[in-house]
């Protein structure tokens, strides 16, 4: 089978196409009484180049996801799985309105409507997000609880949502969308993201830079570690299409902390010295965004169908440090 | 001040475009201290051209409403309320996909932008539906009942309500969302709604011709009568933004009945021989969508900001004997 990560230059994308690459298959019940089937050919469509291993089934794509010229030319009849990763994250949608709206919404029209046009059902996984829920909210958000998206960010997300459980419901494509809690602690640079904040706060500190915290202290989030989500994404593209019936929609598992939590368990991996690093400067923009999304929900859905999160923000850190940190610190060295 | 409506060759449109060159004038409390403002154009846009009465104030355009050089030219900075009634109804968008994404979706998206590049924020009144609901409903859905459209219908009109509330959080318009409950009983001819047949039913029968209805007598629908329908455009069109707060949704008031009491009101204004007019055929299609459809809503809210529905279905049947049969008699005659 041939797979197509959108947005595989970005940090998931890398992720999930150096995990696909390792395991090698994917299962796919529906034909071959679900043995896992080889994956012959994994595309990674970005802007920029994305990074690749010298590996004959990797094929590095650049262009707009929503060239549909470009998404002809990448998916055919033998593409089984869609990861739809491609996306302007919650602050740069809210700075650059037009292009979270060509990224985020018409980047996911077209290549809903190139899969449709293939006409093989494709199995399609996009990844939603905290950001659809806003408004008056319960402690905690349930499978039913309305949306209310308070950025554009989340509007778009929400649309492309809707659009995916139509063109699902039609048959056109076999839509799964994850809604991600805030992915964290992710290695690397400050994303587009108004929750990039709760990487930088444990990566930079650790790192012996500047962290800047623009939310205060009380700013409840809702985490998953960048191994989880990895794993959430793989369970999403094997789950049986009637394991999820109607609802295409799955509230991943997450944990629920603050930002004063974080920062404690910071002081247990670094020290006063890493607290000391953080830098708060209030941001009305990111603050009123990330304070809109909600603190937790309800994930007994996700976790009935198999997907599983983290143990607690501790066990995030912890993951992060053996994973991520040698790494850096070789990189500095 | 300038009034669009798009739409203005349907149904509403040409009831609403009546009412609002009769009362010549609407509030539009910014900056005039709240007395109404005469209307000096009110533009019909429609695919085919809209009737009108010989009236100065009144331009009859025809085009597509997703065309926005079309719009560009309805549109300037004097046009204080556009009423966006354009749509591709629910039968007809679960046909012709293509045409429902086109009119619903990128008909409202246009003209959005258009107003938007405008830059004076004018009131937008736009028509969404029970159809953004589905799935499992309680009996009396609420204010925040998540949405979960089973028909290609609902989900584009709810994508359309989602944009209209981010360009309304951003200023880019001042949109108010109405969702009208199934309007009937409507004069004319059946419509692509799914609805039709609970204006049919009535309309037909009473008409002496066969009326069609497609679904089960246990079928329960929420109703409001076309005049109700109106008069709430016009509140919308009225109302001050800071009544409606960050929510531009409102559901407006409606009465619940079931198709089998609707034939009991129908037996009482033609008798026997009326209700033997109708004609049992089911259509699963129908059937399906409409049943995915609310039964009541709770319109608390809406009566609150002013919004009046019917006082019942057997109200609503006597306005409908009383102001359009003589009409309807006369035609035939």
């Amino acid at each position: 089978m041939k797979v197509l990560i959108t947005g595989g230059a970005g940090f998931l994308g890398q992720r999930l196409a150096r995990d696909l690459l390792a395991r090698g298959a994917l299962r796919k019940t529906v034909g071959n009484g679900g043995a896992p089937e080889p994956i012959t050919e994994l595309v990674l469509l970005d802007t920029t180049p994305a990074q690749a291993p010298d590996d004959a089934r990797v094929r590095v794509e650049t262009g707009d996801v929503a060239d549909r010229a470009l998404l002809e030319r990448l998916i055919d009849t033998d593409t089984a799985v869609v990861f739809h990763l491609a996306a302007i994250l919650s602050a740069e949608a809210e700075a650059e309105f037009d292009l979270g709206l060509h990224i985020n919404l018409d980047g996911t029209r077209a290549l809903l409507e190139v899969c449709r046009a293939r006409g093989h059902c494709p199995r399609l996984v996009f990844t939603s997000s905290v950001a659809v829920y806003g408004g008056d909210l319960p402690e905690e958000v349930q499978d039913d609880t309305a949306l209310d998206p308070q950025s554009s960010y989340g509007v778009q997300k929400a649309m492309a949502e809707l659009l995916i459980g139509d063109y699902s419901r039609r048959g056109f494509v076999d839509g799964r969308v994850l809604r991600l809690p805030t992915v964290a602690v992710r290695p690397g640079r400050p994303s587009g993201a108004a929750s990039s904040f709760a990487s930088g706060i444990v990566r930079e500190a650790l790192n012996g830079e500047t962290a800047v915290c623009p939310v205060s202290g009380a700013t409840a989030i809702w985490l998953l570690s960048p191994r989880k989500a990895v794993q959430c994404l793989v369970t999403a593209s094997e789950i049986e299409g009637e394991a999820l019936g109607t609802r295409r929609i799955v509230n991943l598992p997450g944990v629920s902390t603050t930002v004063d939590e974080m920062i404690e368990e910071l002081s247990k991996f670094g020290g006063a010295k890493a607290v000391a690093r953080v830098d708060w400067a209030p941001d009305e923009v990111i603050e009123r965004i990330v304070s809109s999304w909600p603190a937790r929900w309800n994930d007994a859905r996700a976790k009935k169908l198999g997907f599983t999160g983290d143990a607690s923000f501790h066990a995030i850190v912890k993951v992060y440090v053996e994973d991520e940190l040698p790494w850096a610190e070789k990189k500095r060295a």
